[in-house]
């Protein structure tokens, strides 16, 4: 096929007129369910982009805003999309909310995305985008934004994660430790790049203080308290385990310290735990953290698809500051500390 | 005026023409954005429903369901969200996302919603309606389902609050506490019903068991972590303080632990600790709690709305089960427990 895809093109495909077409993709009323899936399907294989004309929507006329999120149910992705929600609200704008599911899910819903314009712009929660679907995304031809998440590719507001990291573990340095243990956490969902640039942070900070990084003190898991309890079983398995632990979210550091708990441990007395995100029950817990604040980054989000879509110029990077909360979880290191209870 | 409001009231309200006024509520593009405004102005004012001609949409054919929330970052809500997404996905449909705000904010929202068929169906997460906001959303002509909170006017998918307070209490009971204090959480944008349902089954339970009710051990606070500390706080200043608690949420329950701790108490040594919700915190933190699976509430309303679209039966109540879970942070009462430190 020569030259653009043209509406006629997706009415022959479908076995429709070019008028069903018409009214099918633009949503109108009156038009049978199947039918509209059958020219949607046409559209889709055609990668067929509506225009604003065909589907009665011009650019920046449906009120709405896409937010793509991984979760839903975790702090930081609530907390974010509730900034975001707040200053869209403001501003008179609907809020349409998709959740990546599966990989299967996750690929029809970006194959969807040019054929249908829903939305005058689209924010990424929390997530990294690859370069299909990134392709997927230009076909749309509206604004993107990538919030909590810096994507080279859109504005983004996102937090500095090596310096996140680095206050995280430079805390533990200053207070004397040696020895400190890592939990990443890894979600296939989400953009690796994350838990990277915090774990080239803490073997920057350990090198940068004359430490060599022993690579049985870094422990990857799944996300949440669950990989965290099983990562610090793990270290303290070892026969020199760590004194002080960074963890790299507060879920996962809260994780730890149960198993802690459980194994008869005091925190910080026989080991320093210490998370990023001051999740609201970091505090209940006494957990010393690197706060990051998710409302503000989903807030700032918002303006900048504002911005964008009034034509008022836009910042590439907003990176919001990280602060080091200091609460009673992290401590000097004890004296001795290789007779550990339990260490070998 | 007499008659129902129609089209050509909006127009001679507005100071424009019947056809500019019929474009303005029909999203059409090519409208000036201050055109538009004082049309929808105008049919507010009117109380003017815009009929699914008018609109461009039929019944059922906008392909989006609205779900209004008073929070997003709450694990609760963002959890129930979640599994309503999911069911959502899976079916085709949008989802747009209401996020109530502060009063004149909630009061603009409903005062907004006959105006616009921007939905479906509605599903209201996790609070009750006044009169006035029943009566806005009858206006609309959708279905709308309630999930989290049982309405008698909507179909409902909640837990059996009475029942849930009472596996709580009975199990600190059977232990052996007679001093039982509750954390009462109250939330302004929440419907009062639920903590009063919670505390009714708390003096339900005490009263069959053959205890009075003191009402000392009562606290009634704001929810969240912090207002568990205080709480407990507040309860442990007593003369007589409880040898155990019982507080509306996990992360109030969280936030009470965190007082006993840095009061130098053990938990359940000196003070058992129990909650509701089975908050993905809870079991790293050994918290006792009764569970309630807010995903599954959130995915049962789904498919409430997704059976009354279809014009398929839908109940009227569907009761979500809770479980008592029993974790380290509740044991029966230490002999002599009135001589606790601290305690006056």
């Amino acid at each position: 096929m020569s030259g653009p895809v043209n509406l006629a093109d997706v009415a022959r495909r479908a076995g429709v007129s070019p008028a069903t077409a018409s009214r099918a993709l633009g949503d109108h009323p009156h038009v049978a369910v199947r039918t509209r899936e059958r020219v949607w399907r046409a559209a889709r294989e055609l990668e067929y982009v509506v225009s604003p004309e065909a589907s009665g929507l011009a650019r920046g006329t449906t009120g709405r805003i896409a937010v793509v999120v991984p979760h839903l149910s975790r702090w930081w992705f609530g907390a974010a999309l509730e900034g975001l929600a707040d200053v869209l609200r403001a501003a008179g704008m609907d809020l349409l909310v998709y959740r990546l599911g599966d990989p299967a899910a996750r690929r029809a819903f970006f194959d969807d995305l040019p054929a249908r314009r829903r939305a005058d712009a689209v924010v990424l929660l929390g997530f990294g985008v690859d370069g299909h679907e990134r392709r997927r995304l230009e076909r749309i031809g509206v604004g993107i934004v990538s919030a909590g998440v810096r994507t080279a590719a859109y504005p983004s507001v996102c937090i500095d994660e090596r310096g996140a990291a680095r206050q995280a573990v430079d805390h533990l340095l200053h207070l004397g430790h040696r020895r400190i243990g890592m939990i990443v956490t890894l979600d296939p969902e989400l953009d690796p790049e994350q838990p990277e640039q915090r774990s080239a942070a803490y073997t920057d900070a350990l090198l940068r203080a004359g430490y060599e990084v022993d690579p049985a003190l870094v422990v990857e898991v799944a996300w949440g308290a669950d990989g965290g309890a099983g990562a610090m079983g793990q270290l303290l398995g070892l026969a020199d385990p760590p004194t002080a632990v960074f963890a790299h979210s507060d879920e996962v550091a809260l994780g730890a310290v149960g198993t802690l708990r459980r194994a008869g441990l005091r925190v910080p007395g026989d080991v320093s735990v210490i998370g990023i995100d001051d999740h609201p029950l970091a505090a209940p817990a006494d957990l010393s953290t690197v706060a990051q604040q998710a409302h503000e980054q989903g807030a700032l989000a918002g303006r900048s698809v504002l911005a964008e879509l009034a034509g008022d110029p836009v910042e590439r990077v907003v990176t919001v500051p990280t602060r080091l909360v200091i609460r009673s979880s992290t401590a000097p290191p004890r004296a001795g500390r290789a007779e550990l209870p339990g260490a070998g």
